[in-house]
């Protein structure tokens, strides 16, 4: 009965072997463009290598996870990120449903975990803080990239049943 | 490692051997009708031949995924294309959630993307502002059209794992 | 590319040949009532027999998929009807959700077009007036009778993928 | 094309030769205890026997989905019952709408009938009066009872496709 | 036709020969780590022996229903434990939502019981309430620990359909 610490992380990951994908919507572009560069400094830092990862963009959220199934055959993990604004339509609310259920199903058909990197915003100034780029901010990129090295080596190390 | 610039596009596509196929509904037909021939203009100019373009409709919007379905086996990637506009009772909702779903899952029984093209407004300027039919709209068909050949030959260029 | 003429119909369907299952709820009797008898007129109009028509009823709006699924062998296509009213629980809002999503699947599983005929209302008013019972009413289920004709016609004449 | 008369019931139906599984959750007993007698109750009264009904209980509504399968194999038809309450978390929400959508689903594993006998109330009152434990109430598991004999027979009769 | 009590436990469970899954995300540590003790405790209470029990963690909600495919081959049941608390932009919505549906679709995958032990709070303090922290709470963990052995239980003692 291992009990691990609970906490930020549990333990330290060796990326080391692991093929990262990262696909990307490229809607609200600024936001994007500092979630990957988060995702990519902390994969590096984990010692992912970086002719092993793959980054692919997509037009926007609703095909991220068409744009998810392109890496499948390529990497170990994928993150999907996306930055979905409300405007005054209900779009938002349908993409992002929609884009959510389907985010989290394509990791039973590649039998390899997905990591969730879609900001839900009602504001541009929200996205922003969670791509760090306000003072008082925090890039969530960031801790998707170190979620998918955990959740990479984690399945390996199980006899995960997908 | 490509780092593909994050922007509107992220780099040229050629369309000249894909086939495209457009289902729309016929509920707000002026809408309707300024969208199709948006995603029309853009598809040609990327270079996709008109006789390699299938123009299906359907009567309302929650026929659009078996109107997919029809043109599934004929084409590269389909456009769907609906108005749903909020009314008194919760048929909007309802429709919009069951449509939103089914043509997102409609690519894995495809194997072909699918881009997405249903408005789901809340009145009626919002839907005329999104077929460029308002002095500061701005036709979203013509995004859709460029959507479908960049996914086609994207999906093409990857080992797409459906 | 054949452009079709965007209004509310493409051209004229012929119902001759086709079999057509009509499924209904029975809570709201008098709506429901008037709803099916929209069909059954719009469905003649447009030359489906008598005899090629089967109605069948359960007793509430969950029941619907189920009771398409009784039809599904016999016929071309299925209308499934019901009526579902706002009350004070919400039962109306997890029915109609459950409801929405299995009459779009059921498609699949039957590899038949599903007209979706499921009011939610909520007020009786908007009951009646989508049944054609007020004065500046109308009656969806002819609506729904010429749906299931140009539907049935259409997945025909496409090798429609299920 | 028969045209049953549309009303609460459509015909009389017999229960002599079916096996009915129930399975409820056991959260708000005393409401829950009512609406199963509510259902044996109408059970009886159609000719099921006693030894053809078995009722099994899981802890909490979430487990209902998990319930009918356990019955799934011994019975020809199953009635789920639960009571969900809406408390200060959004638990009510997630639960109501995660356990709807699988009992819908359900059906297509079982290749059998489910009743659904969820309430979702926004108060205990509301519960109760749908138990038939208030003055002006009604006990549902009545009509759930009736409905799972009438469903059981009629995907009997029809060439059901599940 | 066994009736059994209505009530909270419906009788005696032993969790002798059980194997039970713990998955729990780690955001809002000192609730996560509350409530896995209190489904350790009941665990051990009903007889599950320590090395029995096998304790995982994933780094946050979303990747819970990974986490429990993780386990599924190692174990008879998995509780998967997480803390969400809502906050100013949705993500608390969608990820709440997509979790849900999948713990319960996880089910037939694994055919096996799985315990929701997602919290989907609009404050701390009620998720500090649910975990037996203030002074008026109670821990929920207790009351999954015991799901968790009755339901293993029950799949077994029943022809479970998967």
């Amino acid at each position: 009965m291992p009990w691990a610490g609970i906490g930020k992380v549990d333990r330290k990951y060796d990326g080391t072997n692991l093929r990262v994908g990262i696909v990307h919507a490229r809607w609200n572009s600024e936001v994007i463009e500092a979630l990957v560069n988060g995702a990519l400094d902390k994969l590096k830092e984990l010692g992912v290598k970086e002719h092993n990862i793959i980054i692919e963009s997509v037009p926007g959220s609703f095909e991220l996870p068409t744009g998810v199934r392109m890496l499948a055959n390529k990497v170990d993990v994928v993150i999907a990120i996306g930055v979905l604004i409300k405007g005054s339509t209900m779009h938002f609310e349908y993409i992002s449903e929609a884009v959510s259920h389907e985010l989290m199903k394509v990791q039973r058909f590649m039998r390899k975990p997905l990591i969730f990197g879609l900001l839900t915003c009602l504001t541009d100034e929200q996205a922003q803080a969670r791509a760090g780029l306000t003072s008082d901010g925090h890039n969530h990129g960031s801790d998707w990239g170190a979620a998918a090295v955990e959740m990479a080596v984690k399945v390996e190390e199980h006899p995960t049943l997908w």
